[in-house]
């Protein structure tokens, strides 16, 4: 992290127009920190610092930017400076940005490069948002297993591993690749460097590898990543050829952006690509006045319920004093099963076949949980309204608490089934539920133990 | 993944006792997966699986079974094969492992092992549960920038990652120690074979470098790993002497922790080392009965404040039917506001020092919120009780919405400068406080419209 003192170096030199000081400031602060800072400046601002960096350190720092900020600044820069800066970025944060920019602006850029890059920034970009494809990188080093006949060895291996070396993102992985391109199997570097030069590299390389298809979406790439322990998984397409590779700090930024996300979901609130420090109003707004309102339209079920009733509460007023603990009751025990399932499904520790397992143990601890809160209730029902009170609120209190329980289990099922992310099933949206049905629950047996 | 094929044919040489395809089956199949599979064995099968793996595949698989599936198999084990896998498990996992085992066990296994593997056990084993400390690995590589006076080349640099690499977790960071054992800077590997071989050590290694200190936490040592794209993060003690390293993968898993953790705070569910899967019934419940029970005596204010305005009620039964629809919505707003800054302080997103900021935007989002749901909401109000009722539930539900987004923004900030954890800013929680509030302020504004 930068700090304080680092922190008010750079602004002052910024504000004095301090060009030895800025140059002399950048060298000691990481590219991720230097990117941090010039999220929070103006364009203009970020434009100077980013002068003084040299290119690669330009293109490093520019690639740890937000897409926004990127688009932003490009708009800026001369067609020129933002071409070279294209050659220099990492691959996958390229073809990021080149899907952001407007039609013009792309030709311009793609006149301005080898065909190489060309190609590579076309191929990248074209791949769904979202999709393995999306995030993955062309800066690996390959080794073809034998050429013209010849096996290839470690000595040879070797030499290419140091001539790629400079353009790779990873060097620790190696894939070797057969006649037709397609993956025939990895080495590591740890492998290589321990193996005699004169060994061929299909003897000790690994066949049984873990890869992935450029079409799979993002997440499983980084649940194999994590799983496997992976520096990188391999991308391949309908045909077995190697097309790219994923890296494990993408997978860990992937899997922060999908924890966020169903964080976010769990709360209604919509997905987005800008993150909460820097999101406008508008961003904030539509994210979350969807589900809001559809919220209200379910909750007026809950309050048609209760009209429903009215001649009932008016003869016991005393039950509306219960009506927001109970219902309230149901919807927390609710969100609390449905969070645990959906969090269990995004992490593969349960799946869609255990539903009926994990139902029944629901059911057994949603009991002890419904009866421990009825007994803490129960006390008061009495002393607010005599024994009848006491009984109708202990027996809400426990078959809410099951019923919502099990709705909150059940429904990120059922959304899997639709087809739907079963992260929907947000607490608010169980709560909802719970509600309703805590209503009609409540003044069910109301009805009957009051014999209204 | 195991495929079916695979699962039908364990389980067939597993109930048929036929070691030959056993040992012949478990070659095809990754250690995290055969561990996977193991934990849904009983013991029984476990250990029989365990005992057909050679010892260093062995102690591979049992290190990714969880502590509570690792403890069970230990107690069946003698302490001759319990004392062998602790000599090939990782450092850290071992350490992991000892804590859990009774202390008699402990002190068997001590006396059985190495001096060295003695020491490495005891130290890593001593740092508290939630430290970086906790979850360091001493499986790494370091070089000492000179001896006697001597500088240490590249050549020799490298032939000591090669005697070393047998061992280590990962030889691709090189870690350069001064004479007092200090870490002095950093190699990769990728540097290492890229110099020329009589260059000394400290000529081209790496001095700006991220380290933590082991008593930090481990989230914050996920936090440096994921933000600076580190595949290992050495780990100093307070003398800046070098004491372990955390790697990326272990980083990830925090990571995951970490989010799971905080999501299940988010829905008022307590934290757990077992996976939701495997959890007991005893686990689920203690987990979620405390904060539903208080939850309930929260919501009993809500019931008070409502018991408060009996009278009205009873002249107004209408007000009932919105009572719901708006206490629900105040909740539903405060939530989406609570998680996005709780995670946005877990992310780094944002931090403690913007609430200010954030207070001014949210006013305005939720202004815009609060204003379309009253606009939502206005029509049935005047269809089920006239233009005062009308007005009594846009009003409400306007500021509501404001009242309830303002405090689930600001309660995260409240907890951590009462040095909590932010997440217990639970949906529920949030939800309860605005209920409350919610009830007051409706009654309040019918108070004064319907002139009772």
């Amino acid at each position: 992290m930068i700090n304080d003192e680092q922190l008010a170096s750079l602004n002052k030199a910024i504000v004095e127009d301090d060009t030895l000081a800025l140059e002399y400031l950048v060298l000691d602060i990481k590219p991720v920190d230097l990117a941090g800072f010039i999220r929070y400046q103006t364009t203009q601002a970020g434009l100077k610092l980013l002068t003084y960096l040299p290119l690669e350190e330009r293109a490093d720092v520019f690639g740890h930017l937000n897409v926004v900020t990127q688009c932003e600044l490009a708009e800026k820069m001369t067609e020129e400076g933002l071409s070279q800066l294209f050659v220099h970025m990492n691959s996958d944060e390229r073809a990021d940005l080149f899907n952001e920019l407007a039609e013009e602006k792309r030709q311009s850029i793609l006149r301005r490069l080898a065909k190489e890059e060309r190609e590579d920034i076309r191929r990248l970009a074209s791949f769904e948002e979202g999709t393995t494809g999306s995030i993955m990188s062309s800066d690996y080093v390959t080794v073809v297993a034998e050429t013209n006949g010849v096996k290839t060895n470690i000595a040879q291996a070797l030499e290419r591993v140091r001539h790629t070396a400079p353009n790779a993102e990873t060097i620790y992985q190696v894939y070797i690749l057969n006649a037709d391109q397609q993956l025939a199997g990895v080495l590591s570097l740890r492998q290589l460097i321990l193996a005699k030069p004169e060994a061929t590299v299909d003897q000790i390389m690994t066949t049984e590898l873990v890869s992935i298809n450029a079409a799979e979406p993002q997440e499983e790439a980084s649940r194999l990543i994590s799983r496997y322990d992976l520096l990188a998984l391999p991308v391949i397409d309908d045909n077995q050829r190697l097309i790219g590779i994923v890296t494990y700090d993408d997978a860990m930024d992937v899997a922060e952006a999908e924890a966020t996300e169903d964080m976010h979901k769990g709360a209604s609130i919509g997905p987005s690509d800008e993150g909460f420090g820097q999101a406008t109003i508008r961003n904030l707004y539509s994210r979350r006045v969807n589900w809001l309102v559809l919220l209200v339209f379910a909750n007026i079920l809950s309050g048609a319920g209760i009209a429903f009733y009215e001649e009932m509460i008016e003869a016991y007023v005393v039950l509306v004093f219960f009506l927001p603990l109970l219902v309230a009751s149901g919807g927390n025990a609710g969100s609390q099963a449905s969070t645990l399932m959906i969090r269990g499904l995004a992490t593969g520790d349960v799946g869609i076949k255990d539903w009926g397992k994990l139902l029944v143990r629901e059911l057994i601890v949603a009991s002890f949980l419904g009866l421990t809160m009825a007994l803490a209730i129960v006390g008061i029902g009495f002393w607010r309204g005599g024994i009848e009170i006491a009984q109708v609120v202990a027996y809400s209190m426990f078959i809410i608490v099951i019923v919502g329980s099990l709705i909150g289990l059940s429904l990120p099922f059922v959304l899997v089934k639709l087809g739907w992310d079963p992260a929907t099933a947000s607490g608010p949206l169980v709560t909802s539920i719970a509600d309703i049905i805590g209503v009609l629950i409540y003044f069910a047996i109301a009805t009957s133990i009051l014999a209204f």
